[in-house]
């Protein structure tokens, strides 16, 4: 079992500020986004690889909680972990911290289920065994450290 | 005290879509948004209003449940609803709706605070009443209605 | 012929802005979308009936010259003209004007191709007579009349 | 004079597809600018840099033409290059190549001019020599070697 994950880091761009001087919120979904796909390459299923299997992972649902606001060239680390799996159902928090100072900017959840091709919902459990024994291995587990 | 509020509605882009072939899962956040702006708008406390008042009213945390999946030009109405407000804090929900089968997408709610230029939260009760006293009429009110 | 065209019509949104408190420079290449997909759909021939038909129509090349800003809440007309088209290329021209005031705020281009499922390009003249009748007729006309 | 130059790399995030199954076209205009400002910060004078000396840099014109796709989890290096400087006009130019093969993905340039805090055209030439002299410096030169 892999225990070493590199953490993922973004900076914040311009196009992602707003009038207020500070990056937009909706942003904030994206990087957890791009934290959540970068764990699942790191882990060996990737969305690319697992859409090659005929498997997407849609969201059922967001949470976002803006703690301390991000800028323009800030750098930050977002850190997620996979807090529940049982093959159908997928949840993974988020924390957004600052790279330079530690200071947490965002805490955030996504909850996700397995679909096929048809749309129709599967179990990984039966129908990718493989997949589901790593999330299982992994679930619960600080992979920032 | 207004009564007729126009339906807010949006059209799905095709730049707004993703490879799942379904409108990527971060816009609902900033249709929330245009929703928000346009219900302020329309009691006359828009967000350049407020802004020329030097008032800021920043996220502080956002859900978003996904319902049903919403395609490209599909039209859709997204309804909000003052849900909270006390002066210094301000809770909407958020209906998204389909236009053509009045179907259910989305739920969804935004918490707000007030702040001055100086970034210190403000109670509008005591600044700025006749904001607080409209803020405070609509409160609960289904605005589809 | 269709004479009568609905001026396509956007209201620039709060996620729209940056922190130079303008409208980002980015989004106009999304509007100039809007405003295309908004003609095709007027014309009959949505990218929607298009994607149906197993035809992509992708863009090969932008141009965009920013004459004056658009801010938060603007509203804004894209006018879109198709300005060349023989079957195998498209080429639309696009101003934005603002509305309230007719000042001109962007001009630019897109160049598209028209692909087919296994991204090979296709003539619509041998393989779209109904579409390739449609696009000559309204080359260079003045769709905002 | 610096002259090594990290070379500015993107992976292509799934929030920037598009039902096409690629990245959307618009999405470029932005990685000109992430590989932009972040040139500017490798020579010491970034967009923070410059707004808090009160001048900010806003984009006159942009072209952009697609040469062959980006997909999914690709990863680019974009390279921009200093075309024209005189103190009063920036021209880059951009070339996005895959990493993976070194296939030429994009080119395209932006034209920037300089102002003030109060929209006024501002020479560099006279009142921030240090800057100019540094992008007078770097002009027409391949900062990818």
């Amino acid at each position: 079992m892999q225990t070493n994950f590199d953490l993922y880091e973004h900076q914040a761009q311009y196009y992602e500020t707003d009038q207020m001087g500070i990056i937009h919120h909706s942003n904030y979904i994206r990087w957890f986004e791009e934290a959540r796909t970068n764990l699942l390459d790191q882990l060996g299923f990737g969305y690319d690889q697992m859409e090659k299997l005929g498997i997407i992972i849609p969201v059922l649902a967001i949470t976002c909680t803006y703690k301390s606001m991000v800028y323009y060239n800030d750098r930050v680390f977002i850190i997620p972990k996979i807090e529940e799996f049982n093959g159908i159902r997928l949840t993974i928090s988020y924390r957004i911290i600052d790279k330079a100072t530690g200071v947490l900017r965002t805490t955030g959840e996504s909850k996700h289920c397995f679909l096929d091709k048809t749309n129709r919902p599967i179990s990984l459990k039966k129908e990718q065994t493989k997949m589901y024994d790593l999330f299982n291995d992994y679930w619960g587990i600080d992979l920032s450290k």
